[in-house]
């Protein structure tokens, strides 16, 4: 488990540092970023939220631009954002390099078919491999939460809806509800996963929710969204909810759109949402 | 004066906005974003902090990474931010595309130097035609605050000394503080402004604030600067306002670099200490 420092930047009174490090259940070299705010100095263990980033996104787009940090500095948080994907030479990407399939677009699942599925285990990686290392290194507890934003925030429901030990509580910024109804769950689906849609099922939170399940989940929605209507599909989710009795909120801003200006503004209400849970 | 909508995006219940227009001061078309706080859609004038960005930055950068919208729109603030020189066809750039000289690196003087002289005139049209622009076509009221990053701490503290009836507060974070008397400053002057030294001083904030004045001047500067040593130099700014009896806040912030991580640190205490006087 040895990781190498990348960057070390230190930012409301605690420190962003980013990490590379050999991921054996992807099979390539991959970096985070971790967020150790300045209760660590003290001895604290603190708890973590991990966040899962969209389409296209790195470890740094949501450390740059969500301003996280100065809520997590003030609750005591650790925030941990993995990459969107595994990297590098020898991992395939769409053969068209698009931005929605391949590299920038792991779907935080495990991949069934060739040639994803000897890198493109990224559900794995979350769940098991980044937790254990991030739990082995920092002075962490075991108080962990999930939170992302488009894909990301697929990620984050349906990761959160699978591991009820694990996460105490799930949000999400704008979605991909319902990803076997959607262009751009149906490409990745079909072909990290097959044809076969039973399968698809492990990875569509409103099929997950609907299920039931008691981990609180906040979601917010912008009204402004480009996405909305084609891609995201919320409705589905409060539709699983309400079949389930789910404890989701789900709030639809007004006239906010898919950018990190939306995520920004509510961020702080996350991650208080967050800390009433562990 | 024709503005053309670039981007409308909604951002902590106010609306961050990017606009082209061409700029008659530097003959070129030109992009700049404004952040309207939401106290604007009450009918309310708001005061307006012009912020100048650093090398190789455009309009953007400020508004993705800054996080100051939380607070301009808790203080009912509307922020702009220019690009960082003129742009586009015609618009001469350094030789070598160095990112220290030419596009991306105005330094927010008037050149009066040939190829430059045409172009880059960033000084006037951030102290006359931006701010013209902005009060005929957006709510604000007359009430200016300046500050800006490295370069563009440079461009606040030498713009603000200059127009004490125009701007009621300077702030900067990490300003090239003394530009006679380091590389960055001294291959700009001597090619925007020629070889005569004595020409450089009114665009150096050290020399200038030798000369006194009254506008209250916040300057951040981070220890762990890599820049600090050889191109910042906050210690001549210092021993100005000790020879002019300035009042500059001048703090040296342990452990903080040159980055956007440090920016959003402080940044609310930036537009604080604005907000009290005006």
């Amino acid at each position: 488990m040895s990781l190498e420092v990348v960057s070390n930047t230190k930012c409301f009174s605690g420190w962003h540092k980013q990490y590379r490090h050999q991921s054996s259940t992807l099979n390539c070299a991959m970096r985070f970023a971790v967020y150790l705010p300045p209760q660590v100095s003290s001895g604290q263990s603190v708890p973590v939220v991990y966040w899962l980033s969209g389409l296209t996104c790195t470890d740094e787009n949501f450390m740059q631009k969500a301003g996280a940090q100065r809520i997590a500095a003030e609750l005591g948080i650790a925030l941990v954002a993995p990459d969107t994907s595994p990297r590098g030479d020898g991992v395939p990407d769409d053969p068209e390099a698009a931005y929605d399939f391949g590299l920038g677009a792991g779907f935080y699942l495990n991949a069934t078919q060739a040639p994803w599925s000897q890198h493109y285990r990224m559900y794995d990686y979350v769940v098991h491999e980044l937790p254990e290392l991030v739990e082995s290194v920092f002075p962490v507890s075991q108080a962990r939460a999930i939170s992302g934003h488009s894909m990301g925030g697929h990620g984050a429901l349906t990761i959160g809806l699978k591991n009820p030990d694990k996460y105490s509580s799930i949000t999400a910024f704008s979605p991909i509800s319902n990803p076997m109804d959607c262009p751009w769950g149906q490409k990745a689906f079909s072909q990290y996963l097959g044809e076969d849609k039973s399968l698809w099922c492990d990875y569509d939170s409103s099929v997950l929710m609907a299920r039931g399940g008691k981990t609180p989940v906040l979601v917010d929605q912008g009204t402004s969204d480009n996405f909305l209507s084609e891609q995201l599909k919320p409705q589905a989710l409060t539709q699983a909810a309400e079949q389930s009795d789910y404890p989701l909120t789900l709030r639809m801003q007004q006239g906010y759109d898919h950018s990190y200006y939306f995520i920004a503004s509510f961020m702080e209400e996350h991650l208080r949402f967050h800390s009433r849970y562990w």
